[in-house]
């Protein structure tokens, strides 16, 4: 039996049929992804944040500037939720109530830590860079030590998760199939563009790995 | 001075270059998106939720199932945060640490209200389709009092939101703007793909709505 990250709080009420809590399942979903948005409650009010991110193993790293509203309340060891989503396209149904969206996402809740170790620090910096844009760091200007300790980095075990996924075409009733409307999917993705150089760019030869981005390169 | 959404707790502490409270431009980040992140509480726990939307005037209306956690929830009239983002690029700097993205989002607070009268809900699901497919209510087969019933929808005051915006090239220190790595922008942007018919479609033309869809067609 696969490793499932199930509890009480990551069960789906709503369309069960939909929900999955193998790790693998929401490892995929996770690396494919690159921005989270990050629940936390400061003063009784929620506040949804979106950021990067990377997984490492069964951690999710995140980081910010050491001075930020977020990090200075995830840091205390608050209770946090990171929702991935991935939109795949647009479900048109012949009914207005069976619409529906084609999408991938991922749910984690916990509390995260400061990663004070600064070994582990620059490791996960490297990781976040490297999930982002894979081949980057390699390149780049390292963080100084001053750099370091105005960013912090918070790790999330990845515990408490769930994954929740629709595909497929509409799921209309059985007497509204001959209603008289185009039914199907529009299927979206997140597409890049050409890369724009900055004015001073010390090197004008487009690297590979920006010149060929894609999310799913592994599949 | 055009009318602002700005409160203490929608005042950013970090880059507040980036920060925008114009509802001008708060409405022009809602409408080009269609995806939120919904923020709530439960048992203490913060929770994050992918939903469509649509915002009518200086309302924004969210709906799901009259079954669903969230909806129960919100309904109550607790406190909820709702965040759309768009993402519009990685933005790569010499320095590790400078590197960024390029987005647009918006962060509305508040509490939500159940929309009870018939004639605002159906109002209220023709707006949330007709923002996330223009052109397609018309088409489809409208709700009946079952549905609707089976249906919540609620309603959230555009009262108190920001938008935070990034735009632009990367932002190195003087002293690494010689460093010998490409720098600059790779664009993203939310691309549609080919139409897929479902199988049983008794309309076998693809509407124009759906072949030429844009999310920025105004512009």
């Amino acid at each position: 039996m696969p490793e499932t990250l199930l509890t009480s709080r990551t069960t789906l009420g709503r369309h069960p049929e939909r929900g999955a809590h193998e790790r693998e399942t929401i490892n995929q979903i996770l690396d494919e992804g690159f921005v989270c948005h990050v629940g936390f409650v400061s003063d009784g009010q929620p506040y949804v944040i979106p950021t990067g991110y990377a997984r490492v193993g069964d951690e999710l790293y995140i980081h910010g500037s050491a001075a930020s509203r977020m990090l200075r309340n995830l840091e205390k060891g608050i209770e946090m939720c990171v929702t991935v989503t991935l939109l795949d396209g647009l479900v048109m149904a012949r009914a207005a109530f069976s619409h529906s969206m084609n999408y991938r996402s991922v749910l984690v809740l916990g509390t995260a830590s400061l990663v004070e170790d600064a070994e582990e620090k620059m490791a996960a910096l490297r990781a976040i860079t490297e999930h982002i844009v894979p081949g980057r760091w390699a390149e780049t200007r390292w963080p100084t030590p001053q750099e370091l300790k105005a960013t912090s980095v918070l790790k999330l075990p990845l515990a408490e998760a769930s994954a929740k996924i629709r595909t497929g075409g509409p799921k209309d009733k059985e007497e509204d199939l001959t209603f008289p409307v185009w039914a199907g999917v529009l299927p979206f993705s997140l597409v890049p563009g050409k890369p724009v150089e900055h004015e001073a760019s010390a090197v004008h030869e487009v690297p590979e790995y920006v010149a060929r981005y894609s999310r799913n390169a592994g599949k």
